[in-house]
Order: C-alpha cells, then sequence, then structure tokens
C-alpha cells in the first residue's frame, strides 16, 4: 500500500546507496535505485523497500515484485536472487530510520496557530463547537457534529451525520457516514511496536492509517491505532464500547460487538457479526471467524472457526470449560458426598 | 422517569397515530394519545410511551399505569386489556425513532461559539482555566475548579468545591459537592446498547443521566455512563480509581471502592462499602451486598450476599477458589511425593 | 524527599502546637517544633512530620531521623523516646489534613487567563499547536511537539525532541528527552489512597511527582499518577502500550516492555528488560527482576526472581501453569480413553 500523503508528506527521494549512506548499512545491488515507498517485504510493490528480519531459519513471505530489501546477515539467504540488498545487524531500524526520512507525519508539522485550518473543509451545515481544532486538509461533512475540544487532524476526512465527542483526538483516518465516536475516543495513534536498534529499543514507526465505515460507534476512551504499512480497518455498523483496545492492521468485520475493555492484538482478523463480551483479549494474529462468541474476560491465543462459543483463559470451547469448573469444583468441595 | 429537559430539548409533541406512521407499526388503540414521555414498561407513567420486547416466552415486568406500549407480535399477548398498542417487528427500534423525534439531547445542539456560554452559572468565586467550554444552562458552584480544557456540558450541574480535571468532559450530569474528577474522565456519555433494526445494528439511544453525590472521587479516564432511562448513580464518598467503566443504569452505594479497570456492566447494583479489587468485572443486572469484597481479577456473574468475599473468574467464595488453585496445584505438580 | 515548590507552594509554616490545634490530636512533646516538611514515616528527615498507622502488632520501618509522628493510640508504643507525637484515632488524616495547609498544588491555584502562561519557559524551536495550554514556570525544550488541546501544567518541565499528543495532560511530573506522550495520556495525577476519616473514606492527598526518562513512550490514554511522597519513575527506554495504569510510587527499570491494560499497582518495582504481556496486573508492593516475562493476562501477587517466565492468576512459573491447564482439560474431556 503507498503512503497516503494526505497524511505522511514526501521528504526528497531517496536513492539505496543514499539510504546506505545514511544508515550504514552493506549495499549490494544497484545504488542508484530510487526510493518510492515503503512496505512490508510480504505486500512490496515495485519500486519499495522492505525489510526482512528474524532468525533465519523459516522462509519469509515474501512479495513477487520485491526489489530492494533492508536485511540481516541471518536472513540474507532467503533474498531471491536479483533484489537489491541493504544488509545490517539492525535491519527492522535501518528501515524505520529511512522510512522517516522518506515520509514525515504531517500532524507533527507546523500548520499555523488558527484552531479551525484555512485549508481544511468544513461544509456549511457541519457544526464546530467551541475549542474543536481541524487541521490542514480535514475534511468534514454534511450534518456532523464535532463537540468541544475534539482534535480532528490534518487530511482526516469524515463523512456526513458523524458526532465527535468532546476531547476525541483523530489522526492518519478515514471515517464514513453515520459514525459515533464518543468522548475521548483515540484514533490514529501509532501502535505499539518496539525494535531493536544500536541504541536500544525503539518505536516502530507507522505509516497505515485507520478506516472507519458507515454507521459504527467507537466508544468512550477507547483506542484505534493505525496500521504499520497497512490499514486498521473497522467494518460497518461494528460496535464497540468504551475504553477498548484496537491495535494496528485489526480488520473487524461488520456487525462485530466489541464489549468495554476489550482487547484486539495486532493483525487480528474478526469475522462479520461476531461477538465479544466485557474483557475479551485477542492475540496477536489470531483470526475470529463470522458468529463466533467470545463470553466476557476470556483470552483468546487461537484461532476460532465460524459459529462457535468459546470462553476461558486460555479460551478454549465453552462446553470444555464449562466442564472444567463444574469438575474442578466438585473435586474440591468439601460438602460433596463422594 | 421523566426526561431531564436540562439535557434533552422536547421537540413538537406527537400523538400515537403520528408515532405509527413514521415508524410504519400497526396501531391498535387510541390514535389521539399524546406522548408526553418515554420509558421503560416496567418503569411507565401516565402518558409515557413503553416498549415491549422479548421472545413471547416470559411475562414481562410490567407498570400498573402503563398506557401505551411499543411491542412485538410475540410479546403482543402480554399488553394487558385498554393498553394502546403499536406492533412491529422492531419494537425497540421503532421505540428509539420516536424517543429521538421527540427529545433532543442538547450537548449536540449549536449554542454559540463562545467557550464560556452566557447562559451558563458561573460562581465567582469559581475557578475556570483556560480552555474549558460550559456549555448553556450550566452552573458551577463556590469554590469549584474546572482545569484546562475540560468540557462541561449544557445543563450540567456542578456543586461547591469540586475539582474537574484536565480533560474530563460532562454531559447529562448532576455531581454534588467536594467530588473530584481527575483527567480524562467521561461523565454522561450514552451507554453501549444495540438494537436491531430493519438496515442492522443500531445504538440504543439514552435518556438518563448520572447522579454523582458528594466526596465522590472518579479517576482519571474512567468513564460513567448516562442511563437508558433511569439514572446512573454513583453514592457518596465512593471512591473509583483510574481506568474503570461504570455502565448505564449502574447504582454504587455509599463509600464503595472500585480499583483500577473495574467494569460494572449495566443496571448492577453494589452495597454500602463494598470493595472492589483491581481489574474487577461484575456481569450486567447482578446485586452485589454490602461490605462485600471481591478479590482482584475476580469476574463475577452472579448475586453476592452481603460481607462475603469472592474470587475467581467466574468468581466464588475466596476459600472455595483458594482451594481450587492449591488442589489444582498439588495434583499436578511433579514434586508431590504423593 | 522534599516537597517539589515547583509543584506545591508553600504556605505559612505550621508549628507542632498549631497542628494539633487544627487538627485535634492530643500533643506530647515540643509544641513549638516548626514543621519544615511531610514524609513518610521510614523516610522522614529532620524537620519532617511522619505518620504511624496500624494496628500496632508488627514493629514500622522508621527513619532514624525521625522527630515528629501523628500516631494512634494503637501505634504510640512503637514510637521512639524522643520524638514528638500528635495523637489522634485518624492519625493518616490528620497528617493529611496538616499537609494539605502546608503544601497547595499549584495546579489548582490560579494563574490568569492566557493559553500559554507568560512566565512558562517554551523554546523558539518548540511547536506549540493551537489549544495546548502550558502553564507558569513550566518549560518545554527544543524540537519538542505539543499537539492540539494539551495541557502541560505549572512547572511541568519537559526536555528535548518530545512529542505531547493531542488532549494529553502533564501535571507534577519532570520528562527527559525523545519522550513520546501518545493522544489522551494522564501523566502525574493522584494516586488511588482511601484513608479514614472521621467522616468517612477521604482521599490521600499526594506530594510525589512523575519521572519519565529520555527515549520513553507511553501509549494512548495511559495513566501514570504521581508518587504519594517519593516519585513515581520510569526507567530509561521503557515503552508502554495504551491504556495502562502506573500507580503512585512504582520504579520501572529501564527497556521495560508493557502492553495494553497492564496494570501496575502501588509502590511495585520492575526491573530491566522486563516484559509483560496484554492484561498483566502486578499486586501493590511486589517486586519483579530483571528480564522477566509475564504472559498476557497473568495476575501477579508475588515477587519474581530475574529471568523467569510466570503466567496464569493467581500467576506462577508458565510450566507449572501450563502442565495445569493441560491436566484439567484431559481430566474433563470426553473423548480422552482413560
Amino acid at each position: 500500500m503507498a503512503v497516503d500523503p494526505r497524511f505522511f508528506a514526501p521528504e526528497a527521494p531517496l536513492s539505496l546507496g543514499q539510504a546506505a549512506e545514511l544508515t550504514g548499512a552493506d549495499l549490494a545491488g544497484d545504488a542508484d535505485f530510487q526510493i518510492a515507498g515503503i512496505a512490508s517485504s510480504a505486500h512490496a510493490r515495485p519500486g519499495e523497500l522492505a525489510f526482512l528480519d528474524g532468525d533465519g531459519r523459516a522462509a519469509p513471505d515474501l512479495s513477487p515484485a520485491l526489489q530492494a530489501v533492508v536485511t540481516t546477515p541471518a536472513m540474507r539467504g532467503h533474498v531471491p536472487e536479483g533484489v537489491s540488498v541493504l544488509e545490517t545487524r539492525f535491519a527492522r531500524h535501518a528501515h524505520s530510520v529511512i522510512a522517516k526520512a522518506l515520509f514525515r507525519p504531517r500532524h507533527l508539522m507546523p500548520t499555523g496557530s488558527e484552531r479551525l485550518n484555512e485549508n481544511a473543509s468544513i461544509h456549511p451545515k457541519a457544526l464546530i463547537a467551541p475549542g474543536a481544532v481541524v487541521g490542514a486538509g480535514a475534511a468534514i461533512g454534511e450534518g456532523t457534529v464535532v463537540l468541544p475540544n475534539a482534535v480532528i487532524g490534518p487530511g482526516v476526512q469524515i463523512g456526513r451525520n458523524c458526532v465527535i465527542g468532546a476531547g476525541v483526538s483523530i489522526i492518519c483516518a478515514l471515517i464514513g457516514d453515520h459514525v459515533s465516536i464518543l468522548s475521548g475516543a483515540r484514533i490514529g495513534e501509532a501502535g505499539f511496536g518496539v525494535l531493536s536498534g544500536p541504541a536500544g529499543a525503539e518505536d516502530a514507526p507507522h505509516f497505515g492509517r485507520v478506516i472507519i465505515q458507515d454507521h459504527v460507534t467507537i466508544g468512550a476512551n477507547t483506542c484505534i491505532d493505525r496500521g504499520v504499512f497497512e490499514d486498521t480497518i473497522i467494518g460497518e455498523r461494528t460496535k464497540i464500547d468504551n475504553l477498548c483496545q484496537i491495535a494496528h492492521n485489526v480488520q473487524l468485520g461488520r456487525s462485530v460487538i466489541v464489549a468495554a475493555f476489550g482487547g484486539i492484538s495486532g493483525s487480528v482478523r474478526v469475522g462479520d457479526g461476531s461477538m465479544l463480551g466485557g474483557r475479551v483479549g485477542i492475540a496477536d494474529h489470531v483470526t475470529v471467524g463470522e458468529r463466533v462468541s467470545l463470553a466476557a474476560s476470556a483470552g483468546l491465543f487461537r484461532d476460532v472457526d465460524a459459529g462457535e462459543t468459546w470462553g476461558g483463559t486460555p479460551a478454549k470451547p465453552i462446553r470444555q470449560w464449562m466442564r472444567e469448573i463444574a469438575w474442578l469444583q466438585k473435586q474440591t468441595n468439601p460438602k460433596k458426598t463422594s
């Protein structure tokens, strides 16, 4: 996916040779290759610089269009013939240094001192309450209400008949029609990704977006992080309660229900019509089918097929969980007769 | 309970006949009945329109004053003689459409561009910090401090000697004296209620309030939702930590302690002096007696009598929980001798 | 530790005799002793007034420099010879009344109506976005970006090249260089401490600070409370996800990882390089060694040695937890053959 220029300003272009100089990585390949964008190695398109990290044991998932990659000595053997290589011990970190040199988040750039930026497009029938801030290039549709002290970042697109609650902040996001975002929700922040650099732990930069489809409701103080390179997507009519955490690259289907304190880790997929009880947690990269029910407080660490009901931590089919609870109680209850 | 006109502006009145037209429901009864208000069927008073939903198997709890009701074919048989009926497959949804036509949330209406609305009543000895927003009809008492960028919605009443933290938002709420609400808390948002409409999942509108009594403390980024038709009530001297979720229609007694990440689901009652450890969750409609202790991380799904101590998920008396933990460990520990 | 005058304004000094009058406590000792500060009894320095609470059974941890103490009848016998005593049934409460008479939080005092206080020190190469509020005596370093509607309290010191997200609030805190605080985080609020006074539950006042070292990242809507008398400290390069709660007096080491919904209770210590999975909770006063891993959803109630991996609730070594899960499933699975 191309980095969205509404949210990230392209800086001066960089050749692979310049990137090697910037990061101290060893270059093998075309020094004049112009880096047109950044991506993961699984999704890289022509012109994009990817990275390849890991211990070298498993073969990585590689885009057939891969042209240039930053990688570690351990992974070097997995790079196909003809792909240009920047090699360094801290490949993921070097890639992030290059990415940050190529793209600058617009929400960190100065855009004047006006609350409502003159380059924002606000429909005359939208209502912007006192104290709200709207950045350059943002658009707010007809009938949408932005409540006091909400912050709409540069380039953010909000459709018609939405309600944006008091003190909400939205960056790097596209919002459909009839969306309600209750007070204090945080849409589009960088996700939680820690990578190793020469000086220690560093934050992984995030260049994706948050896409919120029509008729979605987001609860108060809930957080939805933008993707690393791809998008975080919340499907139509999905309803999310207060104080939930939706991590980077998550895809929730349509009409998904997430009760309070729901925690959906990175890259999880949840199918249409699934229902998550209060305080359900799902580990990263798990796939949940359609119409799945997860009982309150479930901690899910594996995929679940469509239509199933699971509970417990680690979560399992609910009948098995219930059986374990009943059996354990029976074994230890001093009142039992046998 | 009547809808509070300080928070919801009454629109043009509606007859039952007009309501049938608005929703496409079948009318049986008095078409000229003027809908004076809205309620649940258990609490409806004369003139109020209630709804009756369900599969028809259990007899519903009905107010003796019930005069008019929106209901489904399945529930129709439970409607007493002489009560006017609007019948439709999506009864709860039709009721919400009528309710939204009758009452308009004032916090979504335009009230000018001034941060401190000229129709707010702010005591000369209250302190309103820069960036705070106070809506029309709000009142703030003597000695109360409203910190920067807090948002006090229209009609909100705040007593004396309170502290309202930075970035807090309060709507549809009445706050007593000596109340502290720490930064980022969200008071009075609509609760999480999903109902079925012809187009799919819809948000249940909320017409109740949040009542916070004297000497209550609410932690940072905690959320307390307003009730559906009745109120959410936080009793005197109750102390709630950061990042808690108190759902619609909850009633916490006096001097209740709720530690961080406490999650109290809809319509729960907690008695005076009860103590909830960190990350305790309580399922909806559960009643907890006075002076109950719930151990950290307990997930409670049933009522608990006064004075008891419970723990675990699902929660049980703490001795039984401890017994299970010890027994299970003994059975599986390779170091055990027998 | 002395109370930091950047965050708490010293009021008129108080003698022990005046303090007795203010609280109704019985004085035994030097009525003219000038109270120069406040502290816990374990850390009191010369001139500071401490308190001593408890049931009298265990011998308390006392500073050798203790000169004056507020205590209960039950604890009176533990006060060393020569130490002046204020005796009252509600010793902790009386101490807090005296403390609040001596020190006044600057963030609750009026400092004019300007968003950017004239007595704040903002580097010309810092970027302060529209709607942000900066208090008197605050300092913001070169290259730091403060996003819209963030609130920087009086006296707060922020270093170079930090990002302070939209709607963040910071009080009573010192922030290093290269720190990122994502939107809606709450830094420096009073912690959750409930003490008994004659009228019932009262909030314990907090006079400590939050110290955030270089290269730390704090997630969106995360809360970090200031200490009671000492500081809450977040070590260099520690990375904290969204919606976490870090309580008063916690000390996190360097390069600690805390995933979403992490809950660290009061006075917990976590060693360098430890990793906490999602929704990990740690009970108060627990000490976690270096390079410890806690599995997602663990609830830890005891100390863990360096290098160990624990999981479950109550948490135990991960192998034992895994064994229990497997054994229980085997005992109750109807498909098993024996």
